[in-house]
C-alpha cells in the first residue's frame, strides 16, 4: 500500500497497472473480495446461515468505501479492516451483518486481499517477461554476426557479437520465469488462522473452511503464516532480482551509449537536455539502474520485517506494508521500460567495428598468444606477445605489425588478427541460451 | 518526491505537514521561484534585462502548471524541468520568456528547489523535536521517583526510575537538535553550476551570480555540488537517527505494554482489534519502530545514490529522488506520533512497584553483593549471592531471607532490600541531561 | 573470503565448518582443483596432451600455496589466480606447465571454486536444518497440550500451546528445505567461458569441455554467467531467509525470557553478569535475532553486487566477495545455535499457566463474545463483552465474574473461561505442518 | 571486532593500520586499560584503596590474555568481559583482585574500550585524509588549464579542466575533515553506568568517577549512553560518506580507463590479465568503489543496531559489533588506496583533447547557442543549433561548418568553437574549492 503515487515522476518511476494493484481501491476491492468468500466458505460448512453468506456476497459486489473513515479508522485501530467491516457491516444490514468477519482477524483477510492481488501482478509480471524475452531473443538471433568488442573490467578484452550479448541479458531472464513458477505455489495461498492462528472461533470446522475460502478464490491451502512471511520474502527477492537482470541491460545500454563508445542508443528518442542541444540522454537505460539500485537497497527491509512477534507482530509487518508495493511498482517500471527499450534499442554495428579496430589488434592479443602457442611453449608465447603489446602501444602500432617483426613463426597473422576468427562458440552459446528460454 | 501518498494508511505513516512540501504542487513551485531569484541575480549583475527579471518574477506569482504535460515531458526527458521551462516561458510570454532559466541546468533548478523545501522542513523537525524534549523533560521530572526494574538484556537488572528512562529518552534527540544546527550551513546552499558546473554560460560572473542567487532566496553560497551529494546524504542520515531514536522509545513502550509488564499504555486510545474485546494494542508505539527500520534500511539507498558519475550522473540522482522523500516523510511521521504519544504516554507505577517486587528480592542482588563487600571480599560476596539466588530461585523463596541465613554479616538488610535506596545517581543524571538539553 | 575470522567473538558469531569452506586454504584448494579438472576435461576432448593433464592433476594434490605471494599478487591484479597460476605452474614444473589454465580466465577457476564450496555448504546446512526441525518436531509432539498465551500485537490476545507455536517455528524451515532443493540445480553449476564468455581459446570444443568438467566436479553444465549473478543471489537469498526464520524462534524465545514473563530459558547454561549474580541473559537467542538483521542487511549488497558490468565487472565482483562469505558464516552460526537451543529449550508450563491466568479472564473474551453469540446478535455479545471487560479491568474483577452478572444467558461459563477448551484446531495444525514437513 | 581478517584479499579490503585497531590483541588491551583507568579513578575519589588502583594498573601492564578461554567464557556469557575481569583478577592478584572492575558492567568496558580506538582510528583517517586532499589539490593546480570534456548523464556535454574535476573529488573530504571535528567531541566520550546507568554501585561518586576515568583516558565525560547508540551512529555514517566520496573518484576514473576513452591509468602498475597479455585493469579505481557499495549498504544496519531495548539490549548491541569494525576496515582501506592513486594516477591530456575534438564540434553546442543568442532570440538561436546538431550527426560533419553555412550572423566561429575558450569560471572554482579546503 503506499505504493502507488500519483505524480510528475510517475512516468519515470512508476507502471500504471502494477500501481492500479496497490491503489487502495485495489486493496479494499480485494479484502471484501475476502470477507465474501469466507462467508460462502463458513455457510459451506455450516457455520453460518446460507442466506447470510448470500446476502454477505451480494453487499460486496455493491460496497462502496468510505476513504476518509477508512484512513482515521486506520490511525486509531493500526488496520483498516475494524472499520471497513464496521462500513461492511452497514453496508451488508439485518442480521446477515452479524455474520461478516466471522471468527476471522484483521491479518487473514489483509494478508489474503495481498495474495489475491499478487496473483494478478504475478500474471502481469510475468507477460512483462515474456515480451522482453521475445524481443532480447530476435536481437541476439539478428545480431548473432554483429562483431563487437566484449569488456572485462573496463577494458577491451577479446571480441563477441552483439547477439550473445543479447543472448546473456535474457538468460536470467528466462531463470526468472522458471522461479516464478516454483514460487507460485508458495506465495498464492490463502490466510486464515483467527485471531491467534488456531481457527479457535471456527466451530471445529476451521481447516474446512480455509480450503474452501482458497478452492473458491483461486489460491491454494495454507497453515496460518501470520508471522511466517517467508513466501513474501521470496517473492519480494525474485522482484529484486528481476529488477537488478534488467538493471544490468539498463547499465550495459548506458555504457554503450557514452559519447566515446556510441554503440546503442534509445531508438524511442528522448533524453533532450535544458541546455545542451546536442545530447539525448538514456534515460530509460538510466531509470533501469536507478530502479534496479532501489529494489537492491529494499529487499532488505523486507527481511527485517520478516521478523515477527509471537503469533501476529506490528512492526514487522507495518514495515512490510511500507515496503512490498514499493519493490512491485519498482519492479513494473522497470519491466515496462525494458519491454519498450528491448524493441527500441538502436544499435550500431559499424560504431562496434571501429571501436574493435581502435585497439590497434591489441584486442587479439589473446588470439595471437595462442596462434604462436602452436609453435613455442605458451608461457613463452605470452611474453612474447606482452612486449609486443608494450611496443605496440607505446609506438602507436599495430600489434600484428609488431609481431611480424619479431617473430618468424608461420603463423596466418591476417587470419589471426580479425576479430570474427575469434568468436569462440558465441553461435552455439546463442542457441542453447535460446533453447533454454524455449523461444 | 513520490514521497506523499494519499491513502488509507497515511493516518499511520506520514504526517501531512511533511508529504506537503514534496507534493508535486511544493516542488513545482519551489523550482519556479529558483527560476525566478536566478533571473533577479542575473539581473543584478547585468546579464540578462532587468525588466525581463522583472517579467519572470511577477510570472513565476502567477503561474499555473499542467502537471499532465510535466509527467509526459519528464517521462522523455528525466527531469521536469525541460518541459516545466517550456510551460514557463509561454506564461511569461514576450522578450523576456527566452531569459527564462538562462544559462542554467535542470540540476541547478531541481536541486536549489529541493533544499528551499529542505529549509523549511528542518523547521518543521527542529520545532516537533523541541515538543518532544519538553514533553519528556516534563515527564522525567514528574517521575524522578517513580521507581521501577531497569532491564538489562532482556531480564530485570536494578531498579531505576522512569523519570531517568525518560531523560535517557530524550537526551539523543536534544543531541540531535545540535547536529542539525551544524548541518543546516552545509545543507541549506544554493547549487548553481551550469550544465557541467563551470558556470560557462554566466557571462564570467557566474560565482557573483551564484552568491546574489543564495542571498535572494535565503541560502548559503556553495561552489557547485551536482555529483558531490554530501550534503544531503549527511541530513539523510541525520533523518534516520531522528528516526531510529524515536523508534527506541516506540520499542521500550512496546515493550513496557507487554500484558505480562503492564506499565505503559497509550492514553491516547487506540488499538482495538476486530476480533477481541479485551484488547488495546500499542499502535503508535509499533508505529514508531516501523518507522525507525524503515529509515534505517533506506538510509543506505542514499549512500549508494551518492555515487554519480563524472559532472552528472543519472540513476544515482534518480535514486536519490525515490528515497530521500520517504525518508523525510518516515521522519515526520515517527515526529508526528512520538509528540502525541510524549504527552498522552500512561503509566503504571503500581505496576512498576509490583514488577519489582514479583523477583523476590533478586532484582537487589548486586546490591546485596556490595553491602556484603564491606564485610568480606567481593568475590566471597559475590559467591555467597549467587548460591543464594539460586537457591531462592529454586524454592521461591525472597533473597534476602535466605541471605540473612546463610551468612551472619552485620548488614541492614532491610535497607538493602529497598530499591529505592539502590537508585544510585538517577536524580542527578536527569538534572545532568535536562541541563544539557537546556530544558 | 574474508568471512572467516579468527577471534574471541567466533564462539558468537561463527560456525566452525562453514568458516573453514571460507578460509584461504579451502579457497586456493577448490580452485586447484578447478584447474585440474580443466586440465582433465581438455584432455578428454584432445586440446592439450593428456599427460600434461595427468601431470596436472597429480600437481595439484601436492600444491602448498604460497599465501604470502598470494596476498601481494591478488593486490596488484585485483584476483588470486594470477598468482595461483604462477605457483601451480611452478609446481607441475615441465612442458605440463603451460597447460595450466589453458584458455580460462580467472572467473572460471574462481567462480567454480566458490560453487564446489557452495555444493558442500548446503549439505552441511541442509544437515543442520533437518536437526532443527527434528528437534523441533518432538518440541511441538511433546508439547501438544501446554496451554500458553498466544500474543499478538504484543498483547495477550488468546490461548494457544507451546506445541503449535514450535511448529509455526518449524513450517518455514521445511519449506526453506524444499526451497534449497529447487535452488540446487541452478546454483551448483560450472562456470566456464574463457576470457569473456565466448569460449574463444577453447579449440571449438569449449561446450563439450564445459560439460566434461561439470561432470568432473559433479556439477551441472551452465552457459557463461560472469556477469550473471542470479544464481548466487538466489542463494545467498536463501541464506538470508533461513537466518530470520532462525531469528524470530530468538526472538519469541528472547521475550518468553523477559523476567515478567519467564516462560522459556536456554537449558544450555549460560548468560552470567559482570556484575549481577541473579542474571541469565538468553544470549543464544539473543545471537539469532543478531545474525538475522545482520543477513537482513546483507542480503541487500548481494543485489547491489549483481549489477555487473559488460562481459566481466570489477567492483559488484568484489562486493559480492565481500558478502556472500560472511552471510554464509551467520547463516551458519545461526544453524549452530539453533540446532543446539532447539534441544536445550527449557519450557515452564507453570509459569505459562500462570501468565495465562494473570489476565482474570480477559484472554477469553472472544471465546465469551462467541458463547454469548449463540444467545444474541454477535454485535451484541462483543458490546456486551467489550464493556465486561471494561469492567473487569477497572475493578480488578474476573471477567466471567462481571458476565455472570450482567447477563442471564445460559452459558456454561466454567467451560468457557477454561483456555483449554478454546485451542481451535491447534492439534489438527500441528499434525498437518509435521506432515508437510515430513517429519 | 572480527573486522580485521588476514588473508588473501587483504591486500585489496583491508588497511593494516584500521585492521590492528580491530583485532582482538588491541581491543583486549583497551578495556584492559580502561579497567585499570577505572580503578585510579574510584581510588581518586577514596572507593577503593589507592594501592589496589597502582597493584591494578600495574598488572594491566603485563596482563597477557589467554585468548582461547575468552572465546570460551564470551560464547557462554554474550561478552569477553566476564572472563577477561577473572583473568585479570588472577593476574592482579591478592586483595587488590577484587577491585577490579568495581561496580562496573561488561559495557563500561567494551564501550569505553572501542571509544579508545576510535580515537587512534579517527587521528589516522584524518591524517590519510589530508595526504588525498594534498595530492588532490596538486593535481587541481597542475592541471588547471588541461582541457577536457565533461560529461553529464554518460553524453560528452561541455568542456571543463582537469584541474577543477579533481578539485571537485576534493571538495567533499575536505568537508569530512570539518565534520570528523564536529562529531568527536559527541563521539570520544567515557561510557561509564555501571549494571543500569544509574551508577548505583559507585558510592555516591558516580559521576566524579566517570569525569576522573575520561580525563585520565582523555576522553570527554558523558551520561551514559548504553543503549543511546547515536554518537557511534554518527560516526559510522561518517565513515560510509568518506568512502562513497572515495567511490566517486574509484567511479570516475574507472570510466576514464575505459578503452574508448583512455583519459587516466593507475600509474602504479598492476591489473594484468591472466589470459589477455594486452590488458591493465584499473583494479584499485575499482576496488574504490566495491568499498564505497559495501559501506553504503553496511550504515543501514548501524542504523538497525541502534534500536536496542529498555537500560542495556543484547541483539542490537552485537549487531554494532559485527558491523562498525568491518565498515572502519572498509574505509580504512579505501583511504589506503585512495592515498596511492591520488599519487600515482595518471592522466593523458592528449587523449583528453582528442576525446573532445572527436564530438565534431557537437559538444561546444551551447557556447554556439548562447553566442547566436547575442543576435537573435535565444529560442530561435537554440533551435538553429538544435537542428545544425542533428545534421552534423548525420552527415558527420562538423557542427561549425554546418552553423557557417546556415547562418549569416556575425559570430567569430573559430573562436566560439575552441573549447579552452568556454570554460567559465573554471579557475576561479578551484581557487575557491582550494581555499575552503584551506591547502
Amino acid at each position: 500500500m503506499s505504493g502507488a503515487t500519483s505524480g510528475i515522476l510517475d512516468g519515470l518511476f512508476s507502471d500504471p497497472e502494477t500501481a492500479a494493484l496497490f491503489s487502495d481501491e485495489e486493496s479494499i476491492r480485494a479484502m471484501v473480495a475476502v470477507e465474501a468468500a469466507l462467508a460462502r466458505a463458513q455457510a459451506r460448512v455450516g457455520l453460518i446461515p446460507a442466506d447470510a453468506a448470500e446476502r454477505i456476497t451480494a453487499a460486496a459486489a455493491s460496497f462502496e468505501p468510505d476513504l476518509e473513515d477508512l484512513r482515521a479508522g486506520t490511525e486509531i485501530t493500526g488496520v483498516p479492516t475494524v472499520a471497513l467491516v464496521d462500513q461492511l457491516r452497514a453496508h451488508v444490514g439485518g442480521e446477515a451483518a452479524a455474520y461478516v468477519h466471522w471468527g476471522a482477524t484483521s491479518q487473514d483477510i489483509i494478508d489474503t486481499g495481498l495474495v489475491l492481488r499478487l496473483a494478478r501482478l504475478s500474471n502481469h509480471m510475468a507477460g512483462r517477461l515474456g515480451e522482453i524475452i521475445g524481443k532480447l531473443a530476435d536481437t541476439a538471433r539478428r545480431h548473432a554476426d554483429t562483431v563487437m568488442a566484449a569488456r572485462t573490467r573496463s577494458q577491451q578484452a577479446l571480441p563477441t557479437t552483439f547477439g550473445l550479448k543479447a543472448a546473456n541479458w535474457l538468460a536470467p531472464l528466462a531463470r526468472h520465469r522458471k522461479r516464478l513458477d516454483q514460487i507460485r505455489p508458495r506465495l498464492l495461498v490463502v490466510q486464515l488462522g483467527a485471531a491467534v492462528g488456531s481457527l479457535a472461533p471456527m466451530g471445529g470446522r476451521g481447516l474446512e473452511i480455509m480450503e474452501a475460502m482458497a478452492e473458491d478464490l483461486g489460491l491454494g491451502p495454507a497453515t496460518p503464516w501470520h508471522t511466517q512471511r517467508d513466501g513474501l520474502v521470496e517473492f519480494a527477492n525474485w522482484l529484486a532480482m528481476v529488477t537488478v537482470s534488467l538493471g544490468k541491460i539498463g547499465q550495459d545500454i548506458m555504457l554503450m551509449s557514452y559519447s566515446e563508445v556510441g554503440e546503442a542508443k534509445d531508438g524511442g528518442g528522448g533524453g533532450g537536455s535544458s541546455t545542451m542541444p546536442q545530447k539525448a540522454n538514456p534515460i530509460a537505460a538510466e531509470t533501469l539502474v536507478a530502479l534496479a539500485r532501489l529494489n537492491a537497497g529494499l529487499i532488505g527491509n523486507i527481511h527485517q520485517a520478516a521478523l515477527q512477534e509471537h503469533e501476529r507482530g506490528g512492526p514487522g509487518w507495518q514495515l512490510e506494508w511500507l515496503t512490498l508495493p514499493r519493490m512491485a511498482v519498482a519492479c513494473g517500471a522497470a519491466l515496462r521500460h525494458a519491454a519498450r527499450l528491448a524493441g527500441d534499442l538502436a544499435v550500431d554495428p559499424e560504431r562496434m567495428r571501429a571501436n574493435l579496430d581502435s585497439s590497434n589488434g591489441l584486442i587479439m592479443a589473446e588470439a595471437a598468444c595462442f596462434a604462436l602457442a602452436e609453435h613455442m611453449p605458451r608461457p613463452e608465447a605470452q611474453a612474447l606477445v606482452k612486449q609486443a603489446c608494450g611496443e605496440a602501444a607505446r609506438a602507436g602500432r599495430n600489434l600484428f605489425e609488431v609481431l611480424k617483426h619479431r617473430c618468424d613463426a608461420p603463423v596466418d597473422w591476417q587470419a589471426v588478427s580479425d576479430p570474427a576468427n575469434y568468436l569462440g562458440e558465441a553461435d552455439a552459446l546463442i542457441r542453447r541460451i535460446l533453447n533454454e528460454a524455449g523461444v
